[in-house]
């Protein structure tokens, strides 16, 4: 069956909403309470097209997995389809796509790209400012995001001379995996956000150079459209899970990655509740002042009066956990060492990590709870404000603890974005180094390759300041190479 | 009996002093002498109107209780009541008062603002710049107003996670009276400053979310009013008080709340001389030289000379007290634990609060002396400069003499803004923390309702960082959650 | 005998070289070499008058010690010293005058400073640009000066309450020599660089108010001059020596001073060789720059060419020693305890203080070798850069020798700017405070009314700081109520 | 034989590639593999002049050693002579150059320059962007370039008064040879870069001024040019060896600088793999992108277009290593202490230095290895990125290991830029300090007599603080005299 406009134009209201979704028409009535982004946000597109506000941030399978088969009621007819696609042309573009536009002609060409820092300043300018508020933002005031990074800061190697090091191994193991570099990607949510392929362009990055993958459970693709997305089957992904409080959906959600050939499970306990991340939760405030503002100037169409404005501001909702949020309301806050991890080795047989330990207390309670590994991270400070810095707590790891590094392998993430941070963290004990934002604005801003660059620029970093240590080998790179000083350097050069 | 203009006009010196207040006439020649901010002030407008520069640092019940009743001389008559309004309504308005209408138009709506820094930035720009100036100010050059924040930033968490906190309780007793979140108003003076339903919209606000209020000797409501403000009966209200150094009169202060149903009394000992605020005293030069500006530039009226400016300059008493140093001129200098204490206990059978403890040795000595409990505040880095940071006081009173926690309870006040601040007291051993300036803020931005909202806020803020410290109540937030790190964080966001 | 313009004219070389100077006429030929600024500074006026740039930077005795009376040659002719008042009337005004008078105008009234940072800004405005860098500048990059003030603001105060404070007694002794506050006008030279009266001003303001002034060597008023201005022969002056190398010739200077009622000799230590104090080195060629540049612009003269220019510059000498380096060329470089103590003792019965301790060990060679008294001081960083602040070396005295404090009075200068600064000091064992820029900069701006002023804002300061730190004595400021804390406060409002 | 230009223009390319250097033409078609800077750099010159290019980073002696003889075919012919330089001075002037042209002309006269800062500021003006970043620059964010001078910033004096001091002594010796301050030249390569005489200018600077200079195997004239250079034969110069990976070429290259005289020789082993210079690997498209904008506006030329830049940026190689990567790509990597020290011990009777060593360890294993010196040395923060900077070493190695400045010399270099800076490292034990940029800048700006002046200036600044810390000559600087504070002191004046 094939649709008019006008005929799902008139399903427009909480009684009957119909919404068209890449031609496709769906009847979502229903399903509006059930929405976990909340109903107001569907009905604001009710007998519309609604693709451009879908796409980036659900994942392709969102509407097989939650939307019953009769309520996906057909096509649109041809007519239609082309008055969308016309409509959808010739809509006025906003200040924020003109921006977007004008920065990808201006974008420097990827050879030219020096350093990971430099990549993210890049991306920062060619995605849409929702994209660059949801990647950047952290929680309150954004300190722990900021001190993740001091906190490498503050470490300055005792350099060894005399050493041969005309040949420099940087490959590295995770949990028994090959690595080409001691780094790899942290789980990141909504890839589509900044570029049309998402998460699979980390994926064919990662695989091109050789290093693993932590896929998020709330990726812009289905975890086996990125599985599908690996150069070979032997590419090696892992799985972050946010753990649903229904331990059946959990279970079948563990299985179904396990079938897709996911080699671990990074069980996530940082982020139970959603973070205030401010920066992203006023974003949809700022470009609807942008667009008055351009509206009232440029104005074609009639600008508002303040009261309309003032009528509109009162309306809207303000959705305080951010675009992200509704991801994880299903998540489980009720995990713990006693039932959660048996649960785990139940349902399972692969490897597991625990993501977002915090302090040396847990690290020890993960590891006597017999986990395969633990991942120092306060999810790159998006959630706990004022959480102590990972490259921190690792370090307070290594010096009262270091029985712990014997028991299960180690990993950090947070703050790394040069080689010397990654062997600043090895030399503390860490098998490698997770990184999300480089990641996530390197494919935005140059896809898959802009991935295989990041690894590439790390990759020369990271054996330059092995051969200017001292050390051939990650097995080489020790404690004493590392001192954590008293003061705070001075960064001149690179801003945030 | 009632005045025409002309009438009063007569009585325009020191020999004969008349003014009106809210078209009532008066005769204060007799209390020139004893006007507590100076005979100056008042002289101002004799033979005039004064109600606007009376109202919003006067309480109510302060010429009932200071002029004798037979120096309420009468009411205007009709025409020259009319033309008192005729006047101020035509009077050109201010650079300050354009400024303010202008913000007042621009102000975003209640259901957008996010944080408490968010709060207090709108409510400055709507505000007029005597209250700015007397709200933010604080003494010599502000140091402990910022060091106050600052403290708060050094701490950091170390969260515990894989517990089970999907239900969160985040209340807190004072003395044994419930508060729905660990958060109470700590006394501020002058809320008509900012809002002309001064402390009722406090006392509302809180009333409506559920938190306790300490009520300022100062405010610019009586005790009563406030008291009348409640809710209902049985919202608690504490007395913050400035001791009279005439024991008889204090005693009456005491007696009259205890009437009144205020349920505790929190004995002010860090105010009893006026702290140098440097911008509050120089706020009237700086609208002074404002007003000549714009009258010389826009100029219906003939600029001044430069001969007349300062001249008038020259004669204008600088009062080094500020906006409310003559509120605290009859306070008590010769408190004393031997002698204060026992007294307080004789006249009142109230719990005793001891506020504005700034070190160990007196925290010790407050509980050696049976108080109920202590505040430890430096008044909000008004009085003395170079006071320790509250906070940073209260992390050497844990750490050095923890059984004054036993002896009685801990609160404390000065810089915190966020939820995380808040958590970081508790952990520290606070039952709850103040907040002042949040709410005066509050209040002057959106009334009682911009201070329900300020408590939504911080609710928000404590529940979401209780979950990710791993804390299912303020009794599972210890010492070992936080950590005094030896660096200052960057603070990327938030500015003063 | 009195001479023609024209007769002095001839003698513009350094053959026979005359100057004028307040329309008397001196030959200046032989004394050339001897000049301790150099000969070319002379020459430059040889010939003409040279009253403007000798007057502020000599004592007035200067020309009777250093030149024989027959080089006294004679007054001018009534005609020419009417045309030498006519010429310097009609002088082309220097930008930097014209900045000064402009400032002069906009001088807020007195009555209107708050603070001696607000003094010192106002100071800075209205003096020439040679005496605002004269004052201002000290060594090198200057840290020592900027971190003397950082010292202060490292200690926090432990505030005691409870205690009673009604009355304050704020008063200390020098000596056995009274002060109505423990702050004392530590030595600075060149007064009539910003004021014509000069030091006179500041001995009148210290009389007025009962403080105690050390008067230097290198004043631009004699010794005998300051004498004469005291209020009273009561008024206590103490003499801040600068040793001849000639033991003969510094004790007459000791004899002198002692024979004119000064009651204590600081033996100055800190400063036998000139510092290095780049902008005071700079200021003549940023003036002629400044200059050279007005010319081009507004030219009534015409301008100069760039090879003018180039040559002028090439020619002109840098006088690496600043502006009073030439004063101390004749300091005694090789003192010692064994030598330089003896010999003062055997020539004068006064108190013997030493000026210039830096650090703790001469601070117990000084108690040892039996002096009254140490000042602690760096010169105001004037002379070695990265000289331990002066409170810094007042903390380790402290902690590391207390037994020094009962030897000998221990003082001390160099950043002190506020009451709670004194407080501190003085809570670590100091008897008083000293403070040279302030009161230069005071005198510079209104005189002695300006000094008077200044003591009045510093005893305000201190005796508000006494009250709410709990002090009711100098006696009673102990230790125990400062802290060194670990962080540098961040200091927002007053700026260097 | 000599060649006109279209004979030369014929070989252009890859096949046949001749190009003029000095009015020569060389045929380097089979030299292109070889070439240690690539072969597309000489490529862009094919068929052409290319001496501008060629000049400033190449030693004189580059063709003769590398190009067999039969390929230096000849002569240009003198029409085709006096083209080139018609064409080289008609081609447009860039943007660049003109500055560098407006800088000389604005240039301040030799004696007004007062300190090493000042000195850098005003040559960073008219050295090219080129020479600019390279000198400038260092690894990744330049922290340890930074923080190599904050390193300096914490150490303060307890400076020693009442110690005759008249005359001081600065001199100090290196392997026994004497320099007149405690001050030497630090290797620093490439002074063609920024001055056409070249590291002849800071031989001849340093002879004149009695100090010593270490001379770098990558300077821009050869060991021999800079040899004789010297004022006499008695002047004393070390050889910087960075050592060849092939023995007996290394062997060869130490014969050599022995017999040109050079005294000793100091290995380097901090820079064996080329340092991530951003700054001056990004000049080049910097410098392109700069013209481009400048053709685009004054046009003469028609502007590219957008896709030309594109396609040229896309071709543009990116030389990761430099302007001087290309030098150190056939430095020994695999030396070792077991090693490289006899080898070297038994190539040469030269005393022996280690350049480079960045901790404790390493010094001891220096020391145990029999070398006569250690400098301890990041090279300037270009290499490591955070290594520890150089004075903290040295700090940590006079706490620790006392014993090492007993069995070698040590001296230190990186981040020292007055005299109080020299000071504090003799007092931590070091013989003299090694100074690289400040010459490099000082030629740049005014050739040799910058590289004297610079020399005066620190001497006058260390003879002032030897007085002023109380020491007549270098052995009095002890250990005692400076205290390594807990602050970051605040850098008011001198900027980087």
């Amino acid at each position: 069956m094939a649709f008019t406009l006008s005929q799902v134009a008139e399903h427009n209201s909480q009684k009957s909403c119909w919404v068209i979704i890449n031609n496709k028409v769906y009847d979502v009535t229903e399903f509006l309470p059930e929405h976990p982004g909340g109903s107001k946000i569907i009905l604001k597109y009710a007998g519309r097209d609604a693709t451009a506000a879908y796409e980036p941030i659900h994942p392709p399978d969102a509407l097989d997995k939650n939307l019953p088969k009769d309520k996906h009621l057909g096509d649109l007819d041809t007519a239609a389809a082309e008055q969308v696609a016309r409509v959808n042309e010739n809509r006025r573009k906003t200040k924020d796509v003109l921006r977007m536009e004008q920065a990808e002609r201006e974008k420097p060409s990827l050879n030219r790209v020096m350093s990971i820092l430099e990549m993210e300043d890049i991306a920062r300018k060619v995605i849409s400012y929702k994209a660059h508020m949801y990647y950047s933002s952290a929680a309150d005031d954004e300190t722990t995001l900021v001190e993740n990074m001091r906190g490498f800061q503050r470490l300055f190697f005792h350099a060894r001379v005399m050493r041969p090091v005309s040949t420099v191994d940087p490959t590295t193991t995770m949990l028994g995996f090959k690595s080409t570099i001691p780094v790899f990607v942290s789980g990141a949510a909504l890839a589509k956000l900044g570029h049309p392929l998402g998460e699979a362009n980390i994926t064919r990055g990662a695989g091109k150079t050789g290093i693993l993958q932590m896929v998020s459970s709330n990726a812009s693709l289905s975890a086996e459209q990125i599985a599908q997305a690996r150069l070979s089957p032997d590419q090696v992904l892992f799985f972050q899970l946010y753990k649903n409080k229904d331990d059946a959906v959990a279970e079948e959600r563990v299985k179904e990655v396990e079938r897709l050939g996911y080699k671990a499970i990074f069980l996530t306990v940082d982020a139970i509740t959603p973070g205030n991340r401010e920066r992203d939760i006023r974003a949809p405030f700022v470009l609807e002042a942008e667009e008055a503002e351009a509206e009232a100037k440029g104005g074609v169409e009639k600008p508002r009066t303040v009261g309309q404005v003032q009528k509109q501001e009162e309306e809207s909702q303000v959705n305080n956990e951010g675009t992200a949020g509704a991801l994880i309301r299903f998540v489980d806050q009720d995990m713990s060492w006693e039932k959660t991890i048996p649960w785990l080795r139940r349902v399972t047989k692969l490897p597991i990590v625990i993501k977002g330990i915090q302090c040396v207390q847990d690290a020890v309670l993960a590891a006597e709870a017999g986990v395969d590994g633990i991942l120092i991270s306060n999810h790159g400070g998006r959630q706990l404000e004022y959480s102590l810095p990972s490259i921190d707590v690792l370090y307070r790891l290594r010096k009262e603890r270091p029985d712990v590094f014997d028991k299960c392998e180690v990993y950090v993430d947070g703050g790394a974005r040069r080689g010397t941070d990654v062997i600043k963290a090895l030399c503390l004990g860490a098998k490698a180094v997770g990184m999300g934002r480089p990641f996530l604005y390197a494919q935005s801003a140059y896809g898959e390759d802009g991935v295989a660059k990041a690894v590439q620029i790390l990759q020369r970093e990271i054996v330059t300041a092995m051969k200017l240590v001292g050390a051939r080998s990650v097995k080489e790179l020790v404690p004493e190479m590392v001192e954590q000083v008293s003061w705070q350097p001075y960064y001149p050069q690179a801003k945030l």
